[in-house]
């Protein structure tokens, strides 16, 4: 459905909601596919969630709906359903998904239902994932207790999954399993099509089997699967037994989630990323402020260098003039370069052993560029400050600095990422306020220092 | 691969081509996956990369390894080879891979390749792919010349695919058309292998065939594979005939490349995404200089207004202390804007029809952290500059100032990529230098202004 089909469709049924047009409703909500339903939730108030989504049946489907609503719809909409009913979704949902809806519930709702569970349950598999971290191979991934032995034909293969087909939500590939329960080969459906049912899965499976363990984080799940052009990549446990599968659309969505992580937290706004009119301006300002704390913090240590300088600044006016234009243009350079280390260490493209390599060219290129905007700043001094005191003085001064803010600016942009990355902390997190703060400080720093020098203050 | 294993072995085949230890070479490489052969080419330099390549036997491996080269790669490298051996290598890839290579070359070239190219050519079908845009689903779909009537039972559907298999690359899905050609449905693979082989198509078919046109935005169509779970989408023409499909191998391929190209763009450094030693450190500045082009525009523009209040300064010379932290919280909160916003467009989470209340909204979260760090700035001059002048006035009117730059950053940053957007310019532009250098300028302003008017200046 396009974007503006989609607006008319959400007005329709808002409109209906506010009427209490059940049958038409639910007419209408027959005919859409629950992904589109779920894009709806996020036009409706939350105090109408509970009244659509009643109206869709039957109860697959609402679990369906469940599982695709926005985090930020889901957790405010999972406070409108008592324990049992809730539990009843998840049994009719895929184990990963009731599991991330285990995740979102305050503990204390999660353990009640997980203690409804029992053994033979639909849901146990769920509370089994819920051993692994959410942001795991074994978060995401779908237990799979299907395997063949490779002395199976392609054949009797093929009659195996036909009577396994219930339970297996997305077949892409066949493993294959020694006695030991390890695996040892995998087969393309495929594969299986295009072969005769004689052959034996030894005879035609991959050997090399790429597969991740349970505690791989779920970036680098993520780049396998973008690298190796998978639909599926088997996860392991530690003695190399089959207990899941991560599938692609999973993948997909934790690309896109990280990817949005990533930019947020480079713009220090990893808490609150929901611009609908469900969350107070109050709740997201609070959301922001901490971050822009340390971007306070930094403008407060400029404030006592800059009025340590206040003399200078009493002798030549004008040198306030040039003060922003320089921290500015670091700031700029610093982000470039952050961006772009944070960016290749996100893909993968940066390596290992090549990290100073990496930080070297960032500062030279943060030179290189300072060094053209330094001459032309320097110019536009000597044209149109020309009246001032000693202007050649003044315009080395300002060039000067402007190439080593910006100089300063990119090093520590390339460097930052890097050092973070080393701590284990996310490089995304070094790009917002550290970043800009450390630079700006810096910038001032230098201005005044040559200043001082060159101008002999 | 882990990554340090990558690195050891990138080592390796390094030192080895430096001694020319072709048959070791030979024999590692023969045990890797053409993805990590790909992954070492960024380790090795340019003049030694023909040698390497033209190690890994057969030529289908050499094609396949070719297309997997990062893009920054590829283009110096394909400097390296004849036309007629370039061909030979298309020749052994999959369509759209060898279309993006011909897009790659300069004009010339890829015409006197597509010159050469017979109708019966293999190449043919990359050639009918130039006709799209390379941003379009026309661009990355591969054509599919494969669909069948919706009469065939399940049965003689497999034993046609298996007769087909050769020239399929990836099948997921089995499509169908009526007798105009046109796409009239569309069943899993898992479907035919689930279903008794004696039922017809027309009974197991989704008659609901999500599609998209070969015109439609590959962003688009990333959009479409993520919301619907897809892991192909069908492309048809303007008349409905189905040309081709686009896999969701080449959807993550889109997603990775969009995500990168909003984040660089958003830090000013769209061209230049590499940060290997290959390239020249004044080229990299050469890409990066025009976005701080914008930047140093709008800092000229900073100069200019704060020697107009050149008088002022002289007078009170603690202002230039505050101006700096005024113009960087303004900064910081309209990159957090601008990022909400753009991330939210570019998931397809802000609906048309909504816009206004998204601005509406960002403005007063602006406002509201504007007051916080108004209030707290005030107090902080309030306790350490109470010696100066009129101590109340100067923590006021810093703290007024602080207050309007956050409000008009945060309504600047919510408004830019809207309005990029309704233009049909790439909002992420926004973000970068326009929001940062406006922003800036309406900082300054707004300081001086409201300085003028409470001390009296």
């Amino acid at each position: 459905m396009t974007a503006q089909l989609m607006a008319d469709r959400s007005s329709t049924i808002v409109r209906l909601l506010r009427r209490n047009a059940t049958r038409n409703l639910s007419k209408i909500l027959e005919s859409m596919r629950t992904e589109d339903i779920a894009a709806v939730f996020r036009r409706v108030v939350a105090g109408r969630w509970k009244q659509l989504f009643e109206l869709v049946q039957p109860l697959e489907r609402r679990a369906e709906l469940l599982s695709e609503l926005d985090p930020e719809i889901q957790e405010p909409f999972l406070q409108q359903f008592a324990n049992a009913e809730l539990a009843q979704l998840m049994r009719a949902m895929s184990s990963d998904d009731a599991a991330d809806l285990l995740h979102l519930l305050p503990e204390e709702r999660a353990s009640a239902i997980m203690a409804m569970v029992k053994p033979d349950d639909d849901l146990s598999e769920a509370v089994e994932l819920m051993r692994y971290d959410p942001e795991t191979a074994g978060g995401i991934m779908v237990p799979l207790n299907f395997a063949v032995p490779a002395a199976m034909t392609v054949g009797e293969a093929i009659l195996e999954l036909q009577s396994q087909s219930e339970q297996l939500e997305m077949v892409f590939y066949l493993y294959v399993v020694n006695d030991h329960g390890h695996l040892v080969g995998v087969c393309s459906l495929r594969d299986l099509v295009t072969t005769p049912p004689e052959i034996q899965l030894a005879d035609i499976m991959e050997s090399n089997v790429i597969r991740v363990a349970t505690d791989t984080d779920q970036e680098e799940v993520a780049r396998v699967v973008a690298r190796y052009n998978l639909l599926a990549v088997p996860v392991v446990d530690e003695t190399n037994h089959l207990v899941g599968i991560v599938t692609v659309d999973d993948i997909i969505d934790v690309i896109r989630e990280e990817a949005t992580e990533d930019m947020l937290k480079m713009a220090g706004v990893a808490e609150d990323f929901d611009v609908s009119e469900r969350k107070a301006v109050w709740s997201s300002a609070r959301a922001r402020i901490p971050w822009l704390g340390a971007a306070f913090l930094g403008g407060l240590g400029g404030i006592f260098i800059i009025s340590s300088f206040q003399a200078a600044i009493e002798t030549i006016a004008v040198l306030a003039a040039f003060l922003p234009i320089t921290v500015g243009m670091g700031g700029n350079v610093g982000t470039q370069s952050a961006t772009i280390v944070v960016r290749g260490l996100a893909l993968g493209r940066i390596e290992v052993g090549r990290l100073w390599a990496v930080v070297r060219r960032e500062s030279l290129v943060g030179i290189a560029c300072g060094v053209v905007y330094g001459l032309a700043l320097g110019l536009i001094v000597l044209v149109f400050f020309g009246s001032q005191q000693s202007p050649v003085r003044l315009a080395l001064s300002v060039g000067c600095s402007i190439t080593a803010a910006m100089g300063i600016a990119a090093t520590v942009g390339g460097t930052m990422p890097l050092i973070f990355q080393r701590l284990n902390i996310d490089p995304a997190v070094a790009t917002g306020p550290f970043v800009t703060t450390s630079v700006d400080i810096l910038g001032i720093l230098a201005y005044f220092i040559i200043a001082t020098l060159l101008l002999g203050l």
